[in-house]
Parts: structure tokens; sequence; C-alpha cells
């Protein structure tokens, strides 16, 4: 499996992947999700993929391949006019491929060449966007009501960004938020793993002011680890316990540092 | 798709359930999903079911039904000596149910009728014991290494009880702790909802010291799911946020109400 979060923000967009592929659990590597291209001023393009490695590898290898026969001045991925068609191409170009690979293996397929990708970037003269590409080749885009996409395991480090996330945020507390959201998905699941590839790209400028790995030995990674169990433990202790008392078993005063609920809690 | 968590702590056995069952997003219903059975000075014995409903329904209706032909004195779930025998029982009655469903429905089955159960109780004489009954009939039993068990809908309010969960704690606590873990999946997933059901049993007295029903509009629980987003966020501010900087991007300082990391942030 797989775990990245792409999530736009009135700065810009920030961007975390794992590194963990495996076929079978005596098989795993450590594999890049998150491929970054980056013209000066003119375009950043960010792409993490989730599903079957050798799908979106060659999904990858269509878009940097220049073609030497046209004559074309640059790769396919920065020839788009708008991140839109950008998302149509890479789009197409997975379906194709899932396609392809379904169709030379027969009915016993099963999905097993799926991927899904998120792609987010800016091109100069036009705002940041973020898509979610499925594996038909049809995609969404993110909007202020679902400002960020989540593909692979996504189950167990979405509570924190439903909870957390806020638009206005800046990008050390979104890369924070999404090293919480990492750390509970690794606690839980084998099949993600470190190393975690960040990647902040500023709204405006293009510029990726962040492109950073967070290796095991990671101390800041680490910290967070440690002191979000510890925040979790205290913010626990800090919500009021329940009576065990079925008709009156709001709280028992038991941990006041909450705002009170309310409607007062019936007393005996 | 349901949620069930069953705990044991040095004090007993906690269990919640949440009661959605569907058949289709437009066809919702409320079941319950946590059954007890109370022999005062005897036993207490507590099931939770996720999974096909017709298959839980049949497995507890043989539990309940007293052999009239062979005048039997109780009920099949009352007669065995100890919770191991009670789990083979029910986990026979599943896998024979399921094979016969599966058998009538022919090879597009698929699973259809399959089904999970958390198993809980004390029987007078022995200590208190949980078990997770697979839909082949298997089961295992929670140990101090693994000390609950979820069925279900069981990745999003998984990261809590893996860092709060300590034997330790008191029943009050622990219901609290899995409110925070309801709240969280209810949050992310439509076929986990309310009314939640939550079970208490006492060690060594057998007695079901809390059996509650968390309806719709729990004052608690309302106050639990706004005080644990409020206390979230707040954790998540204490936290140090990292710098925007790969060769520096430790602790920036920000955030200080947490133990310091055990190895110096590097400072440039």
């Amino acid at each position: 499996m797989t775990y990245c979060v792409g999530m736009i923000l009135d700065r810009g967009l920030v961007f975390m992947s794992d590194t963990r592929t495996n076929a079978g659990v005596d098989n795993i590597s450590v594999f890049r999700k998150t491929r970054i291209w980056h013209e000066p001023g003119d375009r950043t393009i960010v792409l993490m993929s989730a599903g079957n490695l050798a799908t979106t590898q060659s999904v990858i290898g269509r878009l940097d391949e220049r073609d030497l026969a046209a004559d074309a001045r640059t790769i396919p991925i920065l020839q788009q006019p708008t991140m839109f068609r950008t998302a149509e191409l890479i789009g197409r170009l997975l379906r194709d491929e899932i396609q392809r690979q379904d169709g030379a293996a027969g009915p016993q397929a099963q999905g097993r060449f799926g991927a899904s990708l998120i792609l987010g970037g800016q091109i100069a003269g036009s705002e940041p966007r973020l898509f979610l590409i499925y594996p038909e080749g049809n995609f969404i885009e993110a909007t202020p009501d679902t400002p960020f996409f989540q593909i692979g395991e996504t189950k167990y480090g979405r509570p924190i960004i439903v909870r957390a996330y806020d638009r206005a945020m800046s990008f050390p507390e979104a890369v924070k938020l999404l090293t919480v959201s990492f750390d509970s998905t690794l606690k839980a699941n084998l099949s993600v793993g470190l190393p975690l590839d960040v990647t902040v790209m500023e709204r405006g400028t293009m510029e990726v002011v962040l492109s950073h790995r967070i290796a095991e030995d990671d101390p800041y990674f680490h910290m967070i680890s440690k002191g979000w169990g510890a925040a979790l433990s205290s913010a626990l202790r800090g919500l009021p316990n329940p009576r065990l008392d079925s008709a009156h078993w709001q709280d028992d005063g038991v941990g006041d540092d909450l705002p009170s609920p309310t409607a007062p809690a019936p007393q005996d």
C-alpha cells in the first residue's frame, strides 16, 4: 500500500508521500512516490502515485519522454497550457496503461494494474490547482469544501486532517499536520513506511520552498511522534469522564480545562 | 458497515458498538449489535457482531433457543463450562450458518454472508476473557500484547486507542476513550452511525455496571465530540513546527509546552 496526501492552502500547495512498496510482506522496497517538474517562472507540477508501481512508472516515463522524431521542444508534461489539460493528459495515459496491462493479463487481472494519482501545481497566469485522478482516467478537483485529497491507506490518518485542516494555516503548520497524520498511519499499518517525502509549493511564485525527505532517523519526526502521543493522552485526560450510571451518565466533573457543554449536565 | 470495540482492563471488560446497518445508502436501519447474557453470580457474556445481519441474528437465535424436546434446562449459550467453550460453540454456529448460506447462494455468494464477532465475558471461578471470532469459525483471544479487538470499520478510530489504551485505566476513562474513537469514525464514515451501545462488566462480580445507549442527542457525546476537536487542534498547536529548510528543518521553537527532543535540535 501507500499513503499520499495533497492539500491546497491559501499560501500554496503541500504534499506528503511515504516510500514503501511491497509485493508480499517479504518483498518491500523504497520508491519515491512524489515526482516534481519545475520550470522557474513558468510552472511547478507535483504528481504523487498509489497503486501498481509498473503502471505509475510507465505513466511518468511517457510524461517525461521527449519525442525526438517530432523534434518536440520539451516533454509532454510541460507542454500543457493549463493544469486542467495536464490532468486530462495524465488521466488518459493512466487509463490507457491500465487497459493495456489488464487486456494483456486477461480476465484474471482483476484490477491488479490499477493506480490513483494526486496532481497539484500552478502554471503562470492561473491559480494553483489540485486534482485526484482515478484509474479510469477521470478526475476531480479540490474545492473549498474538499480542499485535500488522500490516496492509498487513507483511513488512519484522516480524522486529524478533517479536524485540524484550516485553509489559512502556514506551511510549517501544514507540514506538522501531515507529519502527525502520517505518524498515525505508520503506527497502524505496516504497508506504509518511512522515509517520507514532503513538498511545499508557494502560490504565485511557483517556487518549491521545501522538498525534503524525512528519513528513518529524523529527529523532528521522532519528536512529533513522541510529542503527539503525549499530547493525545493529555487531551484525553482533559476531557470529562462520564458517570457509570445510565440515568445520569453525564460529565462527572473530572477534567475541567475544556468548555462546558452548552446545556448544563443533569445532576443527582 | 459497523464499528465495534471490546477491550480488557484490569477492572473488567468494556464494549462499544454502533447501531447502523445498511443495504445500500438508501436503506439504513438501526439494529442493536451488542447482546448481553447475564446470570447473576454465574456469568456475564457479551457478544458484538459485524457483517451480514441475517447471519448474526441467526447465530444469536440458535444461542438463545431452548431445546424443548430435549428438556434442556437452559439455553445453549448458558450451558458452556468455560468462555473458551463458549467461543467454540459460537464459532461453530457462525461457520455453519455462513457455509449454509454460501452453499445455497452458490459461487456468486462471494462472502456476502460473512460476519465477525467479538465475544467477552466471565464465568464464575475463572478470569474475564475476550475473543475475536472469524467468519471461518476460528478465533483468537486477547492477551496483554493485544488487549483489545475491533471489527467493522476499524481504521479511523484505531490510532487513538493504540496511543491511549492503558490496562490500568478506570471504566469512565475507557468509556471516554471509546467515545472519542467512535466519534472519529462517525465523522469519517457514513456507514457507522449513532446511537451507540456501551457495556461495562466488572471483573469478579461479573456485574454489568453500565449498559447504556448513547442517543443522537446525547449531551455527553456532543460535548466529547466538540471538546475532542478543540483538544486536538490545541495539541497540534502545542507541537513545534518544522523550519522550511531541508538542511535545518528541525524545530523552529514555536510551541514549547512539550518536552524537548532527547537530542538537541541543530541550530543555524
